[in-house]
Parts: structure tokens; sequence; C-alpha cells
């Protein structure tokens, strides 16, 4: 075996997830994913916890039932939730034999599927989580690079210094929790601003994220205005959607248009009221992820990103006891900050053309 | 794909599980059996049902587990026991990418294995469960055959007329029903008798094992007496125990020996108190397996054979509100009788050399 592979399933079960004796832990990965699978399942014994694997979101034999199923069908699946329920851990793994293969169910269905699963994933949300990837042929193939490549491109972004990186990331983390207002500005294209007053900014170092590298919050749901255009293509369930734009109003989108894909856009804003707000304000402080490669979970991390999710806020961004934006979708679309762009808090400037106000270089 | 693929799929959903609109269903299977997964994922959709995809007993998977963990810190796991509670039907497709993947194992912690997990097996055996093959080419080498073959072979034995074999083998359950003692002998090596009095026997007719193809009952715990020559091999764990013996004393093992892996089986018999009883009387009536293949699904419905199980006995086989034999383990061994052997009930010759009183060319 790789013994980056033996790395990777050590970070996932130590850093990650902090795994002890006697932990209830789903592995939730499909057969492309089986190297670490199978080293996880190994790692986690001896931690003396106990792994079940599933294949809860193999695309594969989700887009085969869904293919079978009537839409108005679509129902909660007790057991699923059952599961998740009396687990304390759930490591999903991604890994595609063909990461288009959910591109045959349509958008009606998909969001149908969303709202009937919805308690599924936010009972998820409620275990120690972690989102990985495994570097599958399928998957090195829509990075545009070879298996060997991207074998070598995942494992740096997580065989990584978290502690160096979280330190890194504080100190944006410092900026936003004391700040009101956030404007973002990128060519003539992009001009929005927003309030995080209240909001608690997260620092991500490796842990729901494997790899990590962002720091996060949730905006003021009412308070967004202004538009967007995400000029990073954003895959949804096998569909690439290029150029997405938004015009917001009072939080809401009240207008959407794309370049292509266009209706892959319109079903997720229509999944439900939540779904046509914003849910997320992420930037990504990664350096050493220094490619896009069509992949959310690396590309949201890169250093001149900035990146905004439609749909439900994370739990841990918010005042306590207070419920954010919710929505039975989270769709993540990215902002190339590299060029012409700048991110003002409450009229500072804190980052211009993807440098921030704390590294070399920087000009003010 | 291959139409027997379908076919498979629908035989198990209908006939064999009987899914309807609403029904949570695992579909617990290996990488291997992916084409009938995912088969199995489209058909449950279409009934308005709710497939789960785990790799439950995934060998390797658990292999890996196994080797990780001490045996001591071996438990329950509640996430795998909730999610069978809310489980309606429970498929499990064995295929394996090589037969010998937990031969690693060690016998003592496969016991300590075994026990922990009993509480969820017997509550797989509470919901509507199915055990099935999917000819994968590890198991058509295990069985000594091209993987062309082997499907043919598989598919053949799956594909059959249920409702004709159920009327054919229910003339032996009314035998073994009338009946109160059974007499089992074969050459110089097997002569042993058990009571059935008061025992239910079930016709197999492709319901709980696809393909199915047996009667069987529960022996009355204390009452075998006798010695039994297994003569065809048992591979348990991934080792070949070969020429297995047991001799009974009221009711309990009280010698045994195997001509190859003796410590298997001894191992077998050591895992509790119900281990050394027989939990189950099984006689193969399936004619259209015509072939030993090392596989007790198929093995033990071949027509000119006994079966005997070691270990837990089915509730549907004894009497309202009693409960059997108890154990973590059911192991089965099988009595080839196609020779210089015969069954008997209250005395009277039932089978003979492999025929039974009931078809041709019986010589009472």
């Amino acid at each position: 075996m790789d013994s980056r592979i033996r790395e990777h399933a050590e970070i996932l079960v130590d850093h990650s997830a902090e795994i002890e004796a006697g932990d209830n832990v789903v592995v939730s990965a499909s057969s492309a994913a089986e190297p670490l699978t199978l080293a996880l399942c190994e790692v986690i014994g001896e931690r003396g916890a106990f792994p079940f694997h599933v294949s809860y979101r193999t695309d594969r034999t989700r887009a085969a039932f869904l293919r079978g199923i009537e839409s108005d069908a679509l129902d909660l699946p007790d057991h699923e939730l059952a599961l998740v329920e009396a687990s304390d851990v759930w490591i999903h793994v991604r890994a595609d034999h063909n990461v288009a293969d959910i591109a045959g169910v349509s958008g009606e269905t998909m969001s149908a599927f969303r709202k009937a699963h919805a308690p599924v994933r936010e009972e998820i949300l409620d275990t120690t989580w972690v989102l990985t990837q495994f570097p599958a042929p399928a998957n090195a193939q829509n990075a545009e690079m070879s298996t060997e490549e991207y074998e070598d491109f995942v494992w740096s972004a997580i065989g990584k210094d978290w502690q160096a990186q979280y330190e890194h990331q504080q100190q944006m983390v410092e900026i936003l929790d004391a700040g009101e207002e956030v404007h973002i500005r990128s060519g003539d294209t992009t001009d929005l601003t927003m309030s995080i007053e209240g909001m608690t900014t997260i620092n991500d170092r490796g842990k729901n994220n494997l790899p990590g590298g962002e720091v996060f919050t949730a905006p003021v749901a009412d308070s967004v205005e202004g538009e967007v255009l995400f000029d990073k293509p954003l895959v949804h369930q096998g569909h690439e959607v290029e150029d997405a734009y938004l015009r917001f109003e009072g939080g809401e989108v009240v207008e959407h248009a794309a370049a292509k894909n266009e209706d892959v856009l319109t079903d997720v804003l229509n999944t439900d009221d939540g779904a046509r707000r914003l849910g997320e304000l992420g930037i990504g402080m990664n350096r050493d992820i220094d490619r896009f490669t069509y992949n959310m979970l690396f590309d949201e991390k890169m250093g001149d990103t900035v990146h905004l999710a439609v749909g439900r806020a994370y739990d841990e961004c918010l005042p306590e006891g207070e419920s954010g934006n919710d929505s039975a979708v989270h769709v993540d679309m990215i902002v190339d900050m590299a060029e012409d762009s700048v991110i003002e808090v409450d009229g500072e400037v804190v980052q211009r053309n993807g440098t921030f106000r704390f590294e070399d270089g920087f000009e003010g």
C-alpha cells in the first residue's frame, strides 16, 4: 500500500475526527475509494472503535435508485436516519468511477430527493463529520491531471502542518470576527455587500474538510445586496454550470443566469425558500492548492478566491440559540479574486488581488 | 446489462422479499456484486421503496478492522444495530474479490467478533431477509468453474419455477411434520438419530435463500445421539475443513475431529454452549444444483445430501413461544447421501441413496 494512504487514514482518524475507543464510526465511500476504506477500517480498529462501511453517497447506486422511483414516492428513509442517529463519527470519502454518473437524473427528481433526504443530512451534521477525497482515476480525469499527478496534488494538500495553517488563518478570523460589513468587488461583474454582524468565523484546519484551508462565516440572511458573477465553474450533480450570476435584493436572489446549464442553477434555487439566500461566505487560504480541479472541496480553499453558498448556514457560525438560513441545499460557488479585486471589511481593504493584508506583497 | 442480472433482482424483490412501497431496504453487498447492486437499487426504486447500500459483510473491510482491533475491545456496534432495527428488508448479496480475504484473522478474534455481533445478526433475522449469490470471478474460481460456466450455474439455479419446486418439496415436509424420530445412516461413518417431535419443517422455496431448494427443521436439542462424518468439505471464514467428524451424547458434541483445519472446527464449537448442539437438520432437494461448488448456499440444496448445523436454531421451526438452541454461530456441514445411505423417519425409509420415496427409481 502507498504509505500516503495509511497517512491519510491516520490524519482522518486522529486529527480530523479524533476518534476514541468505543466510537461508532460510519465510513461512507464507494468502491473507487477501496484502498483508503481498508486503511480506515484498520486504523479505526486500532483505536478500539467500530467502523461500518456504507455507500451512502455512491452516485451510481443513487442514480440507479432515482431512475427507478417516481419523484412523488420519495420520502425520508427511516433506516438511514436511525443509523446516523446512533453514530458518533461520519467520514465521507469522495471517489468516483465516473463523476457524471448522476447526470442522467432530472433536476426535478434531484430536488425532490434532496428535500426528502434533508433530515438525514441534518443529522450527519450533528455527528463529528469529515469530508475527504480519495484520488481515484475518474477524479484525476475530472481535474485534467494524470492519476499520479493528482495523487501528488491530493496528498500534498492533505499531509500539511495543520497547526501552522491554523495560525495563518487565524489572522483573517480575527479581522472578520471584529467586522460588521463585508464588501466584495471583482472587475465590473461583482459588487456585493453583506452584514456578518454577530456571526462567528470558523477556522477550517482540516476538521470537517480534509484538506481544510479556509475561513468561513454566515451572512445575516436579509442583508445581502448587489450582484456577483461566479467566474469559476460549478459542478453540480455531474453538470458544469458556467458563469453563474446572481443578483440579491434584501438578501434574496431576484435574478439569476448562467452561460451554461442555467436550468441546473434554476433547480437549485427553486429547492425551497432558503435556497434563494446565502448561507455561507468563505475565503480560501490554502496556498498549497495552486490550481482549480473542478472539485469544490479543493477549489474553495485556494488562496485567491472567495466562495458563497446558497442554502443552509452552518450552526457553528450563528449566535448561540439562533437558527440561520435553512434549506435542503448548500451549493458553493467561487469568485476568482486574483485580479482587479478587493475584499473590504468595514471600509478597510483586507485583501487586494488575492493577497491578504498580513501577507508579503500586499498593496493597501 | 446481462438480462439475467435484472431478472435476478426482480426475483429477489418480488418473489423472495415481496418488497412494497415505503419499505426500508438494506442492500448489503461488496463491490464485486456491483452489477446486481445497481439493478436492485433500480428495481427497489421502481417499487417505491428505499434502498440503502452497505457493505456489512464485505470480508476485506471486516478483515482490515479485525486486524486492527484487540479481541477484548470488540463490542456491540450500536449504529449497525439501529440500522437493522429500522429496516424492513435485508438483502445480502454474496460476492467476493477473494474468498480467502478473511483467512488472516485468528479463530479467537473471529469468535470474539461473532459473539459481540450476535445481536445484530439476531435483529437481521427479524427483518424480511434474503441471502443470495452474485457470480463474481473469485466465486467462480472457488467453484472450479470459468466465470461464464458459473454464471450459467448460478442463474439456472435462481431462475426456476419456484411454485413447482415448492410442490415437490412439500411431499417431504409432510413426512417430517408427521414424524418424530429421524435416523440418518451413511456408510460406516455416519449413524445418527434425533427427535424432531413438535418441530415445524420449513419449505425453502427461494424466500430467505435464493436459490432455495431444501426442507429444514430443528432437532430437539438434547435428543441427538451417535456420530456423523461430513464427507463434503466445509469452508468457514476462508478455511477449508475436510472430513469434519462429530460424536453426540445427550445432544452435545463430546468428540470432534477433522482431517484438515481441525482447529477451525474447534474454534466454532468453543464459541458458546449452543455451538456444541445441533440447530438444524436440512435435506437438499434442488435437482438443478448438480455439483458441489464449495458454497453452502448451493451445496446444501443438492438433492443427494443432508446437512446439519451446529449453533442457533431458526425460530420458525420451533413450537410457538419456545426458544430453541441459541448460539452466536450457525455453521452448516454436509453429508453426501448418494451411495450406501438412508434416511428413515419413525423406522420407515424415506430416502435411499439420494432418491426420495416419492421420486422415480426409489427402492424401498
